[in-house]
């Protein structure tokens, strides 16, 4: 049955509804590996009216509506699970107000991470928990998956800068959630609600961040170890000691490798940490207290890096997720991992993780955001080939029970989308998932907020 | 109509339901001037499973439940508003656990600051956003009203060092709600929902923390300036300019007034602003950063006071609470007042309270957390005076609705509760309110958690 779109061109204006198949396949389709079902519609909203019009339209009709924006999601997240509408909000990208005087800016949800950047330059401030991925996705996207970045250690995550949020919900009504205040406790608190369900309860038309001013010293360096338990356990004892680190990223040999074959780099063949210090004094105390700790783990060589040098290993670091993928045609990432675990957990799961890959026989390049205890971890598989790509599933799967099993949670950064609904349960009890189903039955009782995402399919 | 007890005393122990007046007296009571009713009893589980015994048994019946700890609330929140049974959580007062190696501690929702503090103490630790009212007050209270403290300006909130709650719903049902991981974007963030609902969606029974390393330096000192605007102009530079505070309160001169009253000090006749310092490295640099500030705002005095000293003063600021209501028995405390705004309008805030003030023939002390935008306002009248109070409900009002006005919130850390349920409409908007109350009927349909709070007379 194709849908009759008559009701979408008659309220928005010319080319802001499609049908054509080079954008229904192109908003099937996200940087993940998850499968999803083609829209038979796409709509261009660019104002908070038509967003609501759409939606209460669809509402009305029952017609499943995803809201997509850089398509640069992992989990399938924001690729139709039910077809329907896809609402891309790529041109709500202007920048609406900057207040540097409050430390604030209010932007559309399609502003991508470099305007952000840009414009809070503009005034001494920057954002401080952009997301790796920030130069190619777009805010509502950040938002709507609960994102953070290499400089969450220090400074938290993007939920943490979102003051308000405009939303619309599926019924058409339009919602401002949170405060242009830095805290409020006047009534519940829906921004934090809505910041990671995934365009399930609502759509985001506008958001008020929270922007900082930048530190007046930044200095970065690079850590060589013998092996990944000693790079591991100075990470972790780093930031038990309290160690005032902005950035600090760990590395796997494997995905070393994989990095020298993508981008031509010369990174050695060490597990290595990536640091940055953020300071207004003593970031030179502050240094050396890090490397006072990392020496006691066997450290190889500690090297800090002037700002061109550093430049460099932050895009090495930022293009490892493009390395990755791109390093072998005949064996391609199975999911994304995203396990994040408490501290002291950490060496344990980087470990287990390299020794299943032993045991199953499978690369399992290894990098991320160790500080706050996550791990990107990739299990790269020939995808013809069943029984490898059933170790890979079954080696995923362990990791990801492992984590949950010692407090951690399956996804620190990417959502649940469609790929990892079946952890869902497993991670929060089936109390927990029923009163989120709640809500969901509460906000969008017709269920046409991107259906087929978060919950189980039988919870 | 009294309520039969007998479904409680059959599953709690003796002593653990209670209907004896001196109870039902003391639990219709707060810090704040907010009238409720007496409960029909008071019950005071041990246990998690008590809790939702009584809960699951309540709601069958459609008996209200209002959740109380300490009582040191201001606006009613834990005193019910339609009888029923006050769950008196104090008795549930273990330090559960302590995982330094995580900064993280484990905790009952009747545990008070002090231990929270020793407990952390004990492992170099401490729970930076401790509110002022900390020394006598839950962690459970914290969490439901969604309470912030002096040090919030650089910490964050008491929301911010929530990692996971165990909460027990109005059906009985338990979840648990956040990641021991220090971040997750797996499922809705039931957490940041549940905190500062003021137990009408849940009632807390596990709280799960995170700690900070205690830093190595850290200095106080206090500021005059010879008049308010001058003092709030400094605050609000201090803070645009990016002064890493970890402290930064204004003191009116009323305020100083009557804290001398109180205390037999010796706060100087001028409106002041009593800072502290918290860093690794470079306090000085820091202090004299701000002092640079400071002086461009006509500064009398910047002294910095040693440890003995410091203490002394924070004491002070921490008793202006209770100075301001024990100031002249013919003249109480009408509402606390909790405004909150973007920190560019603060100085407008303060002199709007001031001229109101004198408009008005009212004392207005003001005191509070300036570098949150945070004003604690007292308006005193005499009670009996018909005409007086006319005066200051009226003042009162027009300052929470001109905070409203320029994009802050009625309250920034005490939450709705009974007293400000008629500001919730013009700050939210009905839209955004009807969203809260669809969340409130599909949690807890049948009403029974602490019902007549939050939410307006006619919504």
């Amino acid at each position: 049955m194709t849908l009759d779109t008559t009701f979408l061109t008659e309220s928005l204006g010319d080319g802001q509804v499609t049908t054509g198949q080079d954008a229904l396949e192109e908003h099937a389709t996200d940087w993940g590996t998850a499968t999803g079902t083609e829209p038979e519609a796409v709509v261009y909203p660019t104002t908070t009216e038509e967003v609501a019009t759409v939606l209460e339209a669809a509402n009305e009709r029952g017609i499943p509506v995803t809201p997509y924006a850089a398509g640069t999601g992992l989990e399938g997240n924001a690729v139709p699970a039910e077809g329907g509408i896809s609402m891309d909000l790529t041109r709500m990208n202007e920048v609406l107000d900057v207040r540097p005087e409050d430390f604030q800016i209010d932007l559309q949800p399609g502003v991508m991470g470099p305007t952000i950047e840009e414009t809070a330059g503009e005034h001494g401030l920057f954002f401080p928990p952009l997301p790796s991925s920030g130069d190619i996705s777009t805010i509502g996207g950040m938002i709507a998956n609960a994102a953070s970045g290499m400089q969450t250690v220090k400074y938290g995550e993007v939920a943490d800068w979102v003051l308000e949020l405009e939303v619309v919900l599926a019924d058409g009504s339009v919602i401002t959630a949170g405060s242009k205040a830095v805290k409020t406790s006047s009534g519940y608190n829906l921004r934090d609600l809505l910041i990671g369900s995934e365009g399930t309860l609502g759509v985001v038309t506008r958001a008020t961040l929270e922007l900082a001013g930048r530190p007046e010293q930044i200095k970065g360096g690079r850590a060589l170890f013998p092996d990944l338990d000693h790079a591991a356990a100075a990470v972790t004892d780093a930031i038990q000691s309290g160690v005032d680190v902005a950035k600090i990223e760990l590395i796997d040999e494997e995905s070393a490798m994989m990095s020298n074959a993508y981008t031509g780099a010369d990174l050695p063949d060490s597990p290595m940490v990536f640091l940055e210090f953020h300071a207004n004094h003593g970031i030179d105390e502050e240094i050396e207290f890090c490397r006072s700790i990392l020496e006691t783990h066997d450290l190889i060589e500690f090297e800090i890096a002037d700002e061109e040098r550093m430049g460099d290993l932050w895009q090495a670091r930022k293009d490892l997720a493009f390395a990755v993928r791109s390093y072998d045609p005949d064996r391609q990432p199975l999911h994304p991992g995203d396990i994040t675990v408490p501290i002291s957990k950490y060496g344990d799961l980087v470990k287990e993780i390299k020794d299943l890959g032993e045991q199953y026989d499978l690369l399992t390049p290894c990098f991320g955001h160790a500080g706050d205890g996550n791990i990107h971890y990739t299990v790269l598989v020939d995808t013809d080939d069943e029984e490898q790509l059933r170790r890979g599933e079954q080696l995923y799967s362990e990791v990801v029970d492992r984590a949950i099993e010692v407090g951690g949670t399956a996804t620190g950064e990417h959502g649940i989308g469609q790929g990892k609904r079946k952890y869902l349960l497993d991670e929060h009890g089936s109390e927990t998932v029923a009163a989120m189903r709640s809500i969901k039955d509460a906000l969008d009782p017709n269920g046409i907020l991107n259906p087929g995402k978060i919950f189980p399919e039988t919870e």
